[in-house]
């Protein structure tokens, strides 16, 4: 497979898509990001790398980090983690308190922000900083972590959030103090990482979990992102690109290909459901030119 | 009308429903008040005071606290605070989140937990202790205070009150510090009064406001407890019992026929819907013996 | 007190208003009815009748019919009819079936369109043709009837009262066929009459049932129209108004002031909620100028 | 692969299963289907085909026709059906008309009740018999058909999806006429096959589309049911089996493994989501045995 021309080809066709889309303006660290940026890279199990554009520039990787938390609490509570939190699509805007107070406290999967407040709830009950040498592990790395500014700017307008933890505590769904919770929720939320090293860390997904995790937890994993991975656009995702994959609101997306690759992208500009509107096509490309999905 | 007489057939007549129902448990000093208490008083507009059984032992009010405070908000605001809150019925718990999501931020009326947040908040923007003194003006009696032990035990388990706030303050819906403003609602919660002063302290609505508000007001003020006073089951109260009144979890009721008088009741067992059982049954015999309602 | 002159006041006064809000479009025959129309009548227990404007127009009176349906179906049932419709305000729109599938097929109240699907039901169980006799005798008036060509109207385009009719069946909540039930409601909808009939046929209200109701079922008809007779505006019109009203999508409001009178009034254009822009307004004059409500 | 003694191995683990879980029982017809009846066929690519337990014995596939019917109105509209039609995953319960509202009459995806209407509607609009003879292509099999006694059940007591029908209509997304559409919505319900027919029907998902289908077509097919397939258990699917998957209130499943296999399995026990409690274990089963999974 040519996957450098194939890059090359993505890049050329998303290009009319980049800079459209609205960024993410809820905090000002991710409104001052240029909305011009497009990088993509493609990593083989076997350990190539293929990269485009922008794609060794850090940026907000947001809520692509819960599935390093989701991960890390497979490992640390096994099975007994769905007992707290639930693995079916929301059907309902990411931080939506609705769903939450129907279904009586327990989040509809790990990935909306309930679900993540009680997946480090539950990481938080067995120390209290396991996560970033985690992540530094999964990605060989041990420059990544916490991006100050946007850790604070999160906690600072993070009165939804803030809400949120208040009511699973009011349902016994939050063991520790619910500003600590809080507390490791924004500072998850603020990890910069570039493209090539997302696609790195999230190797273990495409290689049966290498050291990071058993190979059925990683295949877990990966059933987990195809139908919660992408907020209300499971869906489109799996009919359109056909990988499981993780987004975040600060433009980047993360795919699994299994036995085959991890690939990375990132642009800022946003769909309205929240997924990067030129990474989101990008990965389309990426399954119909290489003619590679899950399906 | 020999009102003494009536008060003794109800009480007679009420005697079986005394002690069913449940008694608030979420906090301690609820769940310690002995569940057989009951007490009534009616009150005329030319200040007679009729009472039978624990008619001057002092309960904890609860949400009845907030037709004070509502009426404190429309003093100082005037019309400005229909723009923050609504007066429609709930149609669903009295604190659910769903509403509050789906009506962005607008509480739907001032007496929904999220409403009396909203309107407490509006309140203290004019300063940090109106409320205490009104009320106590409104009662002719200064000592009426809060119960600290009650507003404790309301911080300690005020976790979805807690969530409720912040989530205002998500929607811009909150103007002051969210812990201010929960402070004040605990507080307010945790009033204790007596029958007999409760229907003093409400006599305004019934003569037209007196010192306490314009006639406008008060009419006002009844129109939005006829539809709004009693949580989910104001249609229920419109049709038995026909006149406005308020409730509250401690089993306290008060209830305005214009022009002729105020009726206040208390027995601590509540129905489904949060309202006192005795309290309700006792009413709507008072409307019906009386043959007095506002229909 | 001098009504003729507060009517022409309060023409004068809504005249800006008249021409103003959404006509009901949703039928060629409502679409077709002209925008400035303006009529009020206030006719006291007494027998006198005060009229202004376009007040012995007929006009296609829809919802308000369901009040004569209602009180047939409590003299037919008694209180029966309360364990197949609730009486709570709906808080949300009145053609929802949301609410319906939520509470298991029980309608919040007779005035939703699926409440008044049941009360039809009911009354049909007794026989064929009893509501239009019934609303003949209250009107005194045997010329009243349906409007044929507005019945078809509905028939045709009531897709949503046709799937509210099959859903109610669905939870065994409608005990004859669901077309002979359509049929009914889509007559009852059909019916003209003039503000000045409208007044006469509701008078049975304010003089606590006359031969028409006991004076039981007079004041719980008017409780049910305080909490439930005006969409999702209830609140609003108890605050603003203060009297028990029935609204149409016709443009018609009945209100009742009970042991003094009652007030038809008619204007096509709609507010928001689905009532009478002018006609709300004429109301709400009405009780300002007489200083005289329930509250 | 050894299939059939892994398939050997299944029937004996899921044994205790067998038996347990709800019988559908809606209509008659369904609850006389006797409990305790198991077969599973596995079908590969290359044509081979492994049965155990009660693998030809026709039973009612419900729901798994719609597998079928959204191949065709792909084939008829191509992308145009999803202007009538989501593709997300439903969030509730698979005939819920709340979701219906929510969403202004567009069904969520084409597996709820009201999609395949629409689906249903679409085709139609093409003619009046072209799914059956389009499923008996599929199948290779001309003695496939209804079932006049299921189907007739089903419409006696089909007012629920009456009631979906006219709604729909009510949004203007159903352009047939509403008992034309329930028609052939209730015999596709009503069609029988067996385990190693529907792996037979099935198989060009796993070809790449065959005769049937386009590659691109059959991805995107396989791709809908791993999101929206098995009602509201989709994540619980994806996570415990990991294999795209139709099932049906009969108590049938068929699951995809593209490039390797169907599978079919049917046993008549439900679990509360309504899916084959004993059907989904054994699928569980198989991707652990065979290490053959998407993920």
């Amino acid at each position: 497979m040519h996957y450098q021309r194939i890059l090359e080809e993505i890049a050329a066709e998303v290009r009319p898509l980049i800079g459209q889309g609205r960024v993410a303006e809820y905090i000002p660290p991710l409104a001052a990001v240029p909305h011009d940026r497009f990088g993509m890279v493609v990593r083989t199990v076997d350990g190539q790398l293929f990269a485009i554009g922008d794609a060794h520039e850090r940026f907000s990787i947001q809520s692509i980090a819960k599935v390093f938390a989701l991960t890390l609490a497979m490992k640390l509570d096994g099975d007994d983690i769905w007992l707290r939190v639930g693995r079916e699509p929301s059907g309902s805007a990411f931080n939506s308190l609705v769903q939450l107070e129907i279904e009586r406290g327990i989040p509809r999967n790990p990935f909306i922000n309930a679900g993540a407040l009680v997946v480090l709830d539950a990481i938080l009950s067995h120390g209290d900083e396991l996560l970033l040498p985690f992540i530094r592990e999964a990605a060989g790395d041990d420059s990544i972590g916490y991006d100050v500014v946007v850790a604070e700017a999160e906690r600072e307008t993070g009165h939804r959030n803030r809400a949120m933890a208040h009511f699973l505590k009011s349902f016994g769904n939050l063991h520790n103090d619910a500003d600590r919770v809080l507390d490791a929720y924004f500072r998850l939320c603020s990890i910069a990482m570039s493209c090539a090293e997302l696609a790195t860390a999230f190797s273990f997904l495409a290689t049966g979990g290498g050291s990071i995790a058993t190979p059925r937890q990683a295949k877990r994993v990966n059933a987990v992102m195809l139908t919660c991975g992408v907020y209300d656009e499971a869906g489109d995702y799996a009919y359109r690109v056909g990988l499981p994959a993780k987004s975040g609101v600060g433009g980047g997306v993360v795919a699994v290909m299994p036995d085959k690759f991890t690939a990375a992208v990132w642009s800022p500009g946003l769909s309205e459901k929240g997924n990067s509107l030129a990474g989101t096509m990008a990965l389309e490309l990426l399954t119909t030119k290489t003619a590679i999905s899950i399906f």
